[in-house]
């Protein structure tokens, strides 16, 4: 099996946080200035490691082995939040730039393909999972016309900035490729408090969302009595918590549901407020129970309905995210590779937050592997975690790496 | 007893409604061109009734008797919203008006001792019921020099505009009065829905309000479990779903209460929220039904404090209004006169709105007389009555005016 190189892991992981570093965190949103040097700093070290490195029209970095396939790509994004922690996504790049040179050094995996990638913009600035959408082949024209990004400036000209305006756009070779890997920090905290090391994924959630609206009467407070009131914001009030009443019958621990706004109008304390609305946000990794909850909010909308007094529904408020199935045989080898490393200290696990293979899953089979989170803070200046975690993961998914392709190629 | 003249007073309170007239409605904000006219106009009126006209120093416009006490002042506003209905105070007014012609002219009646007022800013354009404040010797030093129009002009400078910065505040004198008396439109739907054409205030409700926060902690919705969270929204649905429940048991059927604002923050679909707050309003006019609602509040506050998770509290949001209780004797004056003129017509009521009472029944004792309004319409310009309530509610008033001030002087 190749031994990863705990130390050069460590330094390359410290050496991407100084671009955009900010205190303990890193402002390294999409093509910003820092994301940019980043990634050319990322291309040589793809080089160094005797990869074919490049970067492409989206600015995602490749470093393509020179080996045939069957192939593994590993990789994550180095692209951050506005404000964000040093090791989302930057760990699971380095984790394939690792990977490779582990494997490339070690005589019994040399001959495999690993390539090792950093997708561009998963963290949105200008489109969600820009780089792995671009390398599918499913980055919408229109969407990428209409692109903005937080500081205003519009995706065309941020490519241009930063030199790219004539650079070819990489796809998938889908016969080269059996799948990708991906690793991360969790951004929870289950790992932590069980005292495990690895999380095995299982699916990253399915996320809906609704917005609920409810069209009453607008009245004085003091003069309309309570028989006559056509109140929006009772009926929000009355539906929002029957939803969290509701929703734990069918909920299992991981579920999650979120109300995360609501407007009443014309929100004055002594006007009966004549309409209200609110967003409800839902992630499960079974479809079926995001089924069962969009159920149980049409039910109370028609029985808000059927009392005739407010005019309530409910539409989705997102393009609907389906639950992505991580490859059961990629689980097994990662799952096996943690339980010789870390006997009986990992997990399967959903993901609950949004990760590339929501994108690439539908092209390749995928899998991801969590590492622990400290306080299961994220997408904060405070993120971190342990060295030996860090050290511990990479070793995992290297072995899983050697596995898996052992497999393909008809090995042992 | 007085016979009021039906056309004079309709006519009169058309006169009115041309300055400022918008449309079937009338903009005649306190202290406005409009609204300066009118009382010119109506400090003409009151001299030609025979009455010691004047305009005070913050425009209140007063028509005194020369005959000596027991005195009623009758009255109420000209003053009108921002876009304002053409009855809402003025109806009161030229009663005020026209009983104390009505009276004058009766050889019966024409040594009583009645007085006409309208009032200046009842509607809160400066100072709420600035002008009857004033009077009683209530207005605030500091309410005074602080307080600016909805257009932005101070108190000072309005009242200098008006021409009114030396003119002399007059201040009630006790010694004359044994009460006061206003008629007013309904503002609500009970008496047109009852076919009934007089209200008898009992009382105007006491109002209190709370601002009621829930402080939890901001996180990300996809990987906070349920568990962990501590969301602020969710505890302020729960509450004011909760107080939609319980107040009702409470409650009678003249109760209101009204969450009308609430604010959820950081407001995004994606995060849990860590701060919630909402507005509630009650009134009522018995004061022992708003200490339990208060006490329901709190009740609802401890309950979620004691879970641990959300840190809620209740503070009062405005100075409380306590309920004004109208004199009990007029109230029987009143209810004499309603059934006389309209038998089985006339009910008991409180009044939901606020009215220059409020500040008058500390020194005086006080009645009220309501109309009723089509459709309940108010603070709108297609706020109206029908003539024949007009009519049919001043010689009702001044029937009560004549019995009340003949009781008083010993008569019969």
């Amino acid at each position: 099996m190749p031994k990863i190189n705990a130390q050069r892991l460590l330094d390359d992981l410290r050496k991407l946080r100084t671009f955009g570093g900010f205190g303990a965190g890193v402002v390294r949103p999409a093509l910003s200035e820092a994301d940019m040097e980043s990634r050319h700093w990322l291309k040589d070290r793809f080089a160094d490691a005797g990869l074919n490195a490049s970067i492409d029209g989206v600015a995602n970095v490749f470093g393509i082995s020179r080996n045939e396939g069957p192939a593994l790509i590993i990789g994550s994004h180095s692209d951050t939040q506005p404000q964000g922690g040093w090791l989302d996504g930057a760990l699971g790049v380095i984790y394939g730039l690792e990977i490779a040179r582990a494997c490339s050094e070690d005589p019994e995996t040399k001959h495999l393909a690993v390539d090792a990638v950093s997708w561009q913009d998963e963290e949105s600035n200008f489109i969600g999972c820009l780089g792995s959408r671009s390398w599918c082949g499913t980055l919408a024209p229109d969407a990428e016309a209409a692109a903005v990004g937080r500081d205003g400036t519009t995706l065309a000209n941020a490519l241009r900035a930063a030199k790219l305006e004539n650079v070819p756009r990489q796809r998938i070779d889908e016969d080269r490729y059996i799948g990708y890997l991906e690793a991360h920090i969790e951004q929870g905290a289950y790992l932590e408090d069980a005292g495990e090391q690895i999380g095995v994924v299982t699916a990253i959630v399915g996320i809906r969302g609704m917005t609920i609206t409810f069209e009453g009467e607008q009245n004085h407070a003091g003069t309309t009595t309570m028989a006559r009131r056509r109140d929006a914001a009772a009926a929000l009030f009355e539906v929002a918590h029957r939803i969290n009443q509701e929703f734990p019958k069918v909920a299992d621990e991981r579920t999650v549901w979120t109300i995360g706004q609501a407007k009443i109008e014309p929100g004055a304390s002594s006007i009966v407020p004549g309409y209200a609305e609110m967003a409800l946000q839902f992630r499960d990794q079974d479809e079926a129970k995001l089924d069962a909850f969009e159920g149980i909010v049409n039910g109370l909308i028609t029985e808000v309905n059927q009392r005739g007094k407010i005019k309530a529904s409910a539409t989705s408020a997102r393009t609907p995210i389906r639950p992505s199935k991580m490859d059961k045989r990629f689980q097994e080898h990662i799952a096996q590779s943690a339980e010789a490393l870390a006997p009986g200290k990992w997990r399967s696990m959903p993901s609950a937050a949004g990760h590339d293979p929501m994108v690439i899953h539908e092209k390749l089979p995928c899998a991801m592997l969590f590492i622990p989170s400290i306080k299961g803070i994220s997408h904060a200046f405070g993120e971190d975690s342990h060295d030996a975690d860090i050290v511990a993961g990479c070793q995992v998914l290297a072995d899983a790496t050697a596995s898996i392709l052992k497999d393909a190629s008809g090995g042992g």
